[in-house]
């Protein structure tokens, strides 16, 4: 008998007979001895389908009144997923984010949780009922309702499970767990028993899209056991924890992100404190560098190369070019670059994976724009087109097929 | 200056346009130098449709769920009413029940406000902010979201008002005001200026639906006056206060209600309590009797004859049915008839009210099965078909067409 904390994406609850399955999933979970916690997202597009109402009345509509609207999807979603476990004759309440004690700061849109007040939880478990949470939202200060912004759901879950020291939380999704690859892409892409949580941060930011990169930070925090599973097929799915297995696995995955611009500022006056002044500018306009490259000065002046979010290309590009100190220099931007990484504890321990993740891309021919490594990771930009065979590439250098 | 609550039902808000519409009302009230409460019930079919989704999952969906899944509908149509009048550039907020202080009872569905805890609203109003509030919900003691039923939202305006002590709770609907008959259906039916508080509680009883019973009731007991107006026409309304203007017109109105069932019990044994005994039994199963009426003993035998709700009339039937003490006596029920009625204060001073009304009737070869009198009414049953003609016969009797 355990406390488990189960947490169902927006498509598992889509319907009224996704709805059922999900109902059935808590039920036997509650059925084999354990108190459960469950929480929902809103059903499928409810959450755009408010907003696109919000659009139509109002395109600058105030981010208090949007979070008061949008909260309104998970309260469907767990009433309506509560009575189908009524249905199936298992006690049942559901909790709203407030009700279920979720204080947040006042970033309407993008609230932080600031704790979980869990009585109510509590007293409700030990009248051993399933209790439906409403993932995604909580309340400030000021009694208003806030949303912990897309995703917010998996933290929800974690947050629960931390503050109820449940023994896991499971994070059940359309996949049935964390892949060495994309499978619907790259041929012999294995599923993961085990990740750590370092490994699984890297996989998030990187683009594997599994796990919200906030909550696998809290659950690493607080050290809550994540399992990430399917709710359409029941295997045993992805857990991550603190030390993992390693496996025979040099790698954990290979990834691929095309969310990457590269911002060129060619010709800088190679004087100092040039790069400072202009990474503190980005920095004050929240523009989040990633990987930065600078030539060796030569003739007095120098390049610098960046990557940023394909969004903030643009943004950075006319940001640059108001400053002064910049003068002569070119500034160009390509949005036309995707970011290869490859991610494992163990690679640190071998010197020789980065040599052999480059032969691999040589051995096709694909140039290698930038490169960043980090203890465990080694990320390549190169050109977008030649993202997904580098995947494959490197995928087969590292993971042999079965 | 003054405090005016604005209550828009659910059609008035059921599209962007609708709800700019609204917005507009609001704004303007307010631009004119007045503190604004606007309570809102949730857009068009959207509780409907909860209902629905509801059902296709559980038929039999706890009440507390029930409840929980459809306060959503006026969370969103606040929230997208404040986006609203924010885009006109007016200081806005929407607070739900409980963030508006509505404490309930835990009668879910069919909730009684107990009190409404006025802070937040008196804050905001203090900080010049228009309030939006959604109707037809509030909160138990113990933190669970309760809604007050169908109509509720009239009863949360008035409660509003109530609590601030308001100038005047202005409830918007899709017609001009209170008419003396249904001015589709009576020719020369005329809009009432002014009404009180009992007449108005007649005519809603009797089936004019304009006004939610309850919400009249709470508004003679707090006095609050109440204004009755179109969402769509911006012409003056009825307006219903304790002492009305008594113009000229000796009736207000004339209704029909065909939600009646007459149940008849024929050859009761003519023994003391008999009556009491049916009525009492009637009433432990929540049958509400309006009319009764009972012949004279006859052979030791009379009969008993009263009308209730038509939906009532087949529980009332098998009810009577398993008294024993009822034996040989032959029960039926008629479902196909209507009563109508005429109401004003005035008649109670005049006589001769009822041989008039019952002379239109006459003259129009209109049968009466029944007929009940209070201080300001008088109801005829009749044959449902003939209910259109009575009333317009009646009209033109009391009320000369201009």
């Amino acid at each position: 008998m355990a406390l488990i904390v189960q947490k169902f994406g927006g498509s598992s609850v889509a319907n009224a007979e996704r709805v059922r399955n999900v109902a059935k999933i808590v039920s036997d979970t509650y059925k084999a001895g354990n108190d459960v916690v469950v929480v929902v997202s809103a059903q499928g597009d409810t959450t755009d389908d408010l907003i696109e109402k919000a659009a139509e009345i109002n395109e600058n509509a105030p981010k208090r009144e949007l979070d008061q609207l949008l909260a309104a999807g998970e309260q469907i979603s767990i009433s309506l997923l509560a009575m189908a476990i009524e249905s199936m004759g298992f006690p049942v309440i559901s909790l709203l984010g407030w009700q279920a004690g979720f204080n947040t700061n006042s970033v309407y849109g993008a609230a932080r949780i600031k704790n979980i007040k869990p009585n109510r939880l509590q007293a409700e478990l030990a009248k051993h009922n399933i209790v439906v949470v409403a993932g995604f939202q909580g309340i400030n200060r000021y009694d208003d309702l806030t949303t912990l912004g897309r995703g917010g759901s998996d933290t929800s879950a974690v947050a629960i499970a931390a503050a109820l020291h449940a023994d896991k939380c499971q994070i059940f999704t359309d996949v049935e767990g964390v892949y060495t690859a994309d499978p619907r892409k790259v041929e012999g892409a294995q599923k993961l028993k085990e990740i750590t949580y370092d490994e699984m941060l890297e996989l998030a930011t990187l683009g594997a899209q599994v796990l919200n990169n906030r909550s696998v930070e809290m659950a690493k925090k607080y050290e809550v056991e994540l399992e990430v599973l399917s709710s359409l097929n029941p295997v045993p799915g992805t857990i991550v924890k603190e030390v993992a297995n390693m496996e025979k696995m040099l790698i954990r995955g290979v990834t691929q992100d095309k969310d990457v611009a590269l911002v060129s500022i060619l010709g800088v006056q190679d004087n100092p404190g040039v790069a400072f002044k202009i990474f503190s500018k980005l920095s004050q306009k929240n523009i989040n560098v990633d990987i930065i490259l600078q030539s060796f000065g030569r003739n007095g002046t120098k390049d610098i190369v960046f990557s940023v979010n394909k969004d903030n290309g643009p943004v950075a590009v006319e940001l640059l070019e108001g400053l002064g100190f910049l003068g002569g220099a070119k500034i160009v931007c390509d949005t036309s670059v995707a970011k290869v990484s490859i991610v494992g504890a163990g690679m640190e321990s071998h010197p020789g994976t980065a040599t052999k993740m480059f032969e691999a891309l040589f051995d096709r021919g694909i140039n290698i724009k930038m490169i960043s490594t980090s203890e465990i990771k080694i990320s390549v930009i190169i050109d977008a087109e030649e993202a997904d065979r580098a995947v494959t590439a490197i995928h087969k250098a590292f993971i042999p097929n079965d």
